[in-house]
């Protein structure tokens, strides 16, 4: 089986945007790639089954949740992640190093950002050697180093792993985002270094993926984006931009991020896909995204459905409006709910709170983003990414 | 399409069990069979499509929830149960008298009914007419009459209705099992007029089921038996045996009322089924029945598994004995659970409180019952039961 490996198949002409492949020994990822997170090892409400006939083609998963329950001796007795979610396909986890942070009081670590002094939070203390914290299950206190968290990755057996970063949230100070930049570079050494002494134990089938940081301050941006780039990392993670910036800032990070990246690596946005981000992230040359959205939203009865007459992308399939409506969730749609649902009984589901409406909903959305992203890879090595962009947009 | 019609296909040798099939315009039921429930129009988490691989041939719908919500506009509207769930088989529902009935406080019932006077309880007042009841949803005043049920259960559109009876709670003195019984065999006549009423509008796709009442009382039971037999029913169904009593109880009652069934009639008990009642009330002649358990203890995580090495039935699939546990469930299912899943991933997905639980677990238990059912059907029609019975109960 070959190892990690990144071909660029396509590229739009009118945008950074490109189509390529990325290949794992557990199987190609095509890019541009939608990665849907299952935060506790499992897509929630979705089976194996599921997730294959939705076309989904890798999931993210979140180390510092699985360190915590099951904890690592489960996992390493199951023999890793694929094994013991019984998923044949390839899995990203990320460093923990996010999960942790936000298990501060988030108003008041963005007060302490903003004063720049992150340093003394609720429950999460940083320091140079890492971070330490209180489990959220059970108060027991842990830490995490860039060490550590390779090896716990090491155990995951994840196919893509994310280096340990300090996430600086929006808004910081220049001052504090510098210094959260600096530690992160540090750390990515760190990380690297103990990759590579893993490397006897540690599969040569793992790829860590470097994160560049720098807030919403361009000369940061700029400068952690060449400095990460410049290590022996294959691809490149973004972080810290799905932490509270608008839109806006998060294009400017991509505008000034993405042209210093060497075309020959991947590129990972951290946490971010909302459906109206997804042409432009895209366009900007992102090759692959993680975010809640579409799960979250089905299991809130949101429901992504084609912008046609003015609608929005989304359909509160909880309004009593629907309580009658013979119609499927998206005419246009060909999953198997809008095969064999209507909405008045989805919508009768959730009103009763009964289990099959949020695994429906689920299916729905994360179907109908695959369905998006596969239009939009054909669409980019067909040289017609704005046509599909136009159509979906209007 | 044919109407209701019932066939014997092969009788037990050593007992009064027998193999069938119900003929309805959905389709056959393949008896002696167990349903499923479906409260709220839903086997709580199962997709039809699961129902469909399972093997599931018909389910069970309570009146009562589907009358409170969705409400009779929203299934009026949708086209009746079968279209507006999507599922083309065939489908009960009951009168809702039982669930009303246990809308009371069951231990006052109780003592009310060992006082002889069950007419004051919270929530719940029967008297001849029918019986008036609070919502438990908002509290809002509803009336159900024999009528009333007949004309709900039309518009429900189920292949098998239940007539509106009176059931009376475990333990009662013999006068009250007895004017609850008498009160049931005047409803019985009230829904059967109702049905011919309606013989127009009523779709003759629609069969319904007498009951049986009389309590854990020979005299009452017999005399019910004979009385509701005598009647223009198809299909006879016998209840209150699910409300307390004693396993010993339940056989008893089975050993008086069933020799006086006519051999045409379809047989169902109502409300029961634990693993080791099955082969107790195949042996005793009843065609179907329908219970919670399998559905409910997957829910809770207790699995169903062959009784191998003095093992019980139930494996609790929540002790940490099995977070590292590499095994299947079962090690002789061969549902996609077990082929696929191991009780390890499975304890980490009980433990997070993670979605997919239930549903594994739910499908894997009816599985195990519906493959149970399908073996107990071509035994007795092979002449084997007592061979199988031996194989399964050791």
């Amino acid at each position: 089986m070959s190892k990690f490996n990144f071909e660029i198949l396509g590229k739009d002409v009118k945008s950074d945007a490109r189509a390529g492949v990325i290949h794992t020994v557990h199987g190609d990822i095509k890019t541009p790639s939608f990665v849907p997170v299952g935060t506790q090892a499992t897509v929630k409400s979705m089976s194996n089954e599921d997730l294959q006939e939705i076309g989904v083609q890798v999931f993210f998963v979140n180390t510092y949740h699985l360190y915590l329950r099951p904890g690592l001796e489960a996992i390493e007795k199951g023999n890793g992640l694929h094994s013991f979610i019984g998923w044949g396909k390839p899995l990203m986890t990320d460093s923990a190093g996010f999960q942790i942070f936000s298990l501060g009081d988030v108003n008041r670590q963005r007060k302490l950002c903003l004063q720049g002094d992150p340093l003394e939070i609720p429950l999460v203390k940083i320091s140079e050697e890492g971070v330490k914290f209180r489990s959220h299950l059970d108060g027991s206190g842990h830490l995490f180093t860039p060490e550590k968290s390779i090896e716990v990755q090491r155990i995951l057996g994840a196919d893509i792993m994310i280096a340990f970063d300090e996430c600086c949230y929006y808004p910081a100070t220049h001052d504090y985002a510098k210094k959260a930049m600096e530690r992160t570079h540090r750390w990515a050494l760190r990380c690297l270094a103990a990759k590579s002494k893993l490397q006897g134990k540690l599969s040569e089938r793992q790829t860590l993926y470097g994160v560049v940081q720098g807030g919403v301050f361009e000369d940061l941006r700029r400068q952690s984006a060449k400095y990460i780039s410049s290590l022996p990392f294959p691809g490149i993670a973004i972080g810290g931009v799905a932490v509270g910036e608008s839109k806006k800032e998060m294009k400017d990070v991509l505008d000034w991020v993405v042209p210093l990246l060497p075309e020959e690596k991947t590129r990972h946005l951290l946490g971010v896909g909302e459906i109206d981000d997804i042409f432009t992230l895209v366009e900007k040359g992102i090759d692959s995204f993680d975010c809640v959205m579409p799960t979250r939203l089905g299991r809130m009865g949101h429901l992504l459905v084609r912008k046609v007459e003015n609608r929005e992308w989304k359909l509160d399939i909880t309004k009593a409006m629907y309580a009658s409506d013979k119609r499927p969730i998206d005419e246009n749609c060909d999953c198997f709910v809008c095969r064999n649902y209507n909405r008045g009984y989805i919508n009768h589901l959730f009103r009763a709170k009964e289990l099959l409406a949020y695994r429906l909903c689920t299916f729905h959305n994360l179907f109908f983003l695959e369905n998006l992203m596969r239009e939009i890879r054909t669409a980019i090595k067909e040289e017609k990414l704005d046509q599909v962009k136009k159509k979906w947009l209007q």
